[in-house]
């Protein structure tokens, strides 16, 4: 390893809080719209989930009947760590938003909302939105790869470090100098937290995460500018994240090619609905079914060759409960793809939770850890599977670039079209609604401000 | 060590759940009230804190002007989850409020302003308050200390542990059952973060630590009573808080001697408005010097013998720059014991800090490890000071319970001197509230309800 970057958090706060819209290139200004269509799809697509409902309740309950900030799935609006709360809890709802493959971490659950929340209320131009998004995609997935594979073998980084994602948003916006910057770092990174435990309950803690990492930023950024002290080094102190948190932090990675290097513009799109981990496997499945023109009931094992992290996440789900707890079996989710061809946001439902056939090709699905997947990830998530058919052949498929990474992205075309049904799925809006949405996104550069995107009152 | 206990999380939250105020004995309930007091004292203590009033600006912008929870500070109202979070944070500002020894945990500051945020809104009785405030005491100091030492060199166990003790408290309020409880220690735990860094920088996170513990636990209550499912095994599971944040865990401690050891009768008062971790050395350095009648400029040297946690916590501050950092200098302290004879609340203020004979005198104070002490830690905390004097004698002084111990605890009436002192030190009440609050408090397990405690309409 190279030698240690001295105080690498402030030049990260520094970096972060000069960040122009005149330093972007146009294809990352792009790309942040592309970003936030994506997410404005998951955030509707929770609507009618209980666990989003409960949230809901709680903000009702706990935060002002009026204010600046719409809460999509209820069509109300709040203050904005009320909108931010629920808006991210349900945008990580149908395991549908974008996600970096480096960081393992999904910026636009946490960024967006926050930043979005803090916009209605500051009344923030279009422009100034895409500034603070980026500054926190280039923040959290620093942070990320940052903390390691070590982190996310215990931690969800989306809730850890998707904390500081969302206070450099907002601070961004908020248009604090480096010095407040890096207290709101200091303040989120005190608060991040998130452990995967939940995943062998099927509880409801996922998007808790992102609720709480969205609103505790939002306020990391709001204390931070009226003068609330951070720890200067959270990330890298003797008493920081990565001692706390971490076995292999690499603090250089906070300042990698600040400025050249735009990790916003690595983040993959998520086609299928279901946890990132399982798409390279299940892209490898299609691809061989569709190549030897095999059916599901020709097929009498799968082998899913993964790298580490996979087992750590989808290993202890051996028998999925809820729906939600399914995408983030393997087993299901290549049953899925087998039986019905896809695996996407209509597919997971309680009838296919019941589904005698799903649950018996889930059985025949097996993971092994495969040493060249597991060296190219984080960085890259390759996609090996063998199938073993019913008259004894052994079939192998092998997929580099996952649909949806940046080298096999979606087009605006497909991107529009996963919103729609993202935001038409509960009857979280209309198609014609959506089609209004989308024509602002496309032009949020332009926008004066993000106000009543759903509410028109 | 023996067997693990199953399910160690699970026995806890049953038996918190189940917890009635004829379970308590009578001694148990008469601390309660001491403790409730003795928070009370520490909430008015921070009103004119720069941190606070940033809190309290922030629970204006995004909470509601109004509702059932007063925030002692600013003589408002809002919703249980501000109130919760401005008190929290007031309650640990000037360090004085109550610590566990064996947990190295601060339980009043987390747990009360959770209680009693969440009891007005809910019109529950003194007793059922109570009976809350036990359960999240005998929860977060189980939970403290079954994270061990390792977790505390890193974590403030006020800020991980209390999210759970909050919870704990308020779920038990919401009168839920033992599986709820159990998802409220769940949601909670996943949510649980503090980290020492900010000593380094003398930030202001001690008191976000607390003000986030006591709200978030509120929320995971909340939640909890309404559905909202958590991981079961959040503490012990493989990738839960132990496996995440400790190295010495020891998941039996969760449910050592169940509703017959009573924890929260080991709370110890503090009597010095400093770190914990001073006071021993502090009550040692006070009866040398009255043993031997040396005064303050016949001492050339101080030699503090400490426990590692203590070395952990204060070996960073160096050289404090504010009077709450000051709060975590053994130099600091000491020079204030030898020079003034106190390190009270009133004593610590601005003109100390940059006073050159108590900075001189700080110079002149060194930590060591000491073995014996470090062994009987954190169940006893040893004093032992040596000190050279100008005439080149070499004095020791060895004091085994420090004041405000369950051995050497402080009287009612001292009790109330110190609320009163509290209060009145950034004229959070008057003398006359202050008695008004005293009564009330001594008849708590009598009271019909706790609303309006300073706002009498």
């Amino acid at each position: 390893m190279s030698a240690q970057v001295d105080k690498p958090t402030q030049i990260l706060a520094e970096f972060l809080a000069e960040l122009k819209f005149e330093d972007l290139p146009v294809e990352v200004v792009s790309r942040t719209e592309d970003l936030f269509l994506d997410w404005f799809g998951s955030a509707l697509a929770g609507k009618k989930a209980r666990q989003i409902q409960i949230l809901e309740q709680f903000a009702e309950t706990m935060g002002p009947a009026d204010g600046a900030s719409e809460i999509f799935v209820s069509r109300r609006r709040s203050s904005p760590y009320f909108a931010a709360l629920v808006n991210a809890a349900s945008s990580h709802y149908a395991e549908q938003d974008d996600v970096h493959n480096g960081s393992v971490f999904h910026p636009g659950t946490v960024v967006f909302p926050a930043v979005v929340a803090a916009a209605q209320q500051l009344g923030s131009s279009g422009r100034d939105v895409i500034v603070a998004a980026v500054a926190g995609y280039e923040a959290g997935i620093r942070i990320g790869e940052s903390l390691g594979c070590s982190h996310y073998k215990i931690f969800h980084t989306t809730g850890t470090a998707g904390t500081l994602a969302a206070a450099a948003g907002v601070a961004r916006l908020l248009a604090v100098d480096g010095e407040r910057m890096l207290h709101a770092l200091g303040s989120a990174g005190t608060q991040a937290a998130g452990l995967w435990e939940f995943l062998r309950d099927a509880a409801d803690s996922k998007q808790l995460h992102t609720a709480k990492a969205a609103a505790d930023g939002l306020l990391s950024a709001y204390i931070a500018r009226d003068g609330f002290v951070g720890a200067q080094r959270i990330i890298e102190g003797e008493q920081g994240m990565a001692a706390g948190m971490s076995k292999d932090a690499d603090p250089n990675m906070l300042v990698d090619r600040l400025g050249t290097r735009w990790a916003i513009g690595e983040t993959s799109f998520k086609f299928h609905a279901s946890c990132r981990h399982t798409h390279p496997a299940a892209d490898a499945l299609l691809e061989l079914m569709s190549k030897y023109k095999i059916r599901a009931d020709e097929i009498d094992e799968v082998l899913a060759r993964v790298h580490r992290g996979a087992i750590d996440v989808l290993g202890p789900v051996t028998d999925p409960q809820t729906v939600h707890q399914a995408k983030f079996s393997m087993g299901f989710v290549l049953a899925m793809i087998a039986l019905k061809g896809r695996a996407g946001i209509e597919e997971f439902n309680e009838t296919a939770l019941r589904d005698p056939a799903i649950r018996s090709f889930s059985q025949k699905v097996k993971m092994i850890l495969d040493d060249e997947v597991d060296r190219a990830y984080p960085k890259r998530w390759l996609g090996r599977v063998e199938v073993v058919t019913r008259d004894g052949r052994r079939l192998k498929m092998q997929i580099d670039t996952p649909k949806g990474d940046p080298g096999n992205t979606l087009s605006r075309g497909e991107l529009e079209d996963k919103a729609i049904r993202l935001a038409m799925f509960q009857g979280g809006a209309t198609r014609e609604e959506m089609q209004d949405v989308i024509a602002r996104v496309w032009r949020l550069r332009d926008e004066p401000n993000l106000k009543n995107f759903l509410m028109k009152t």
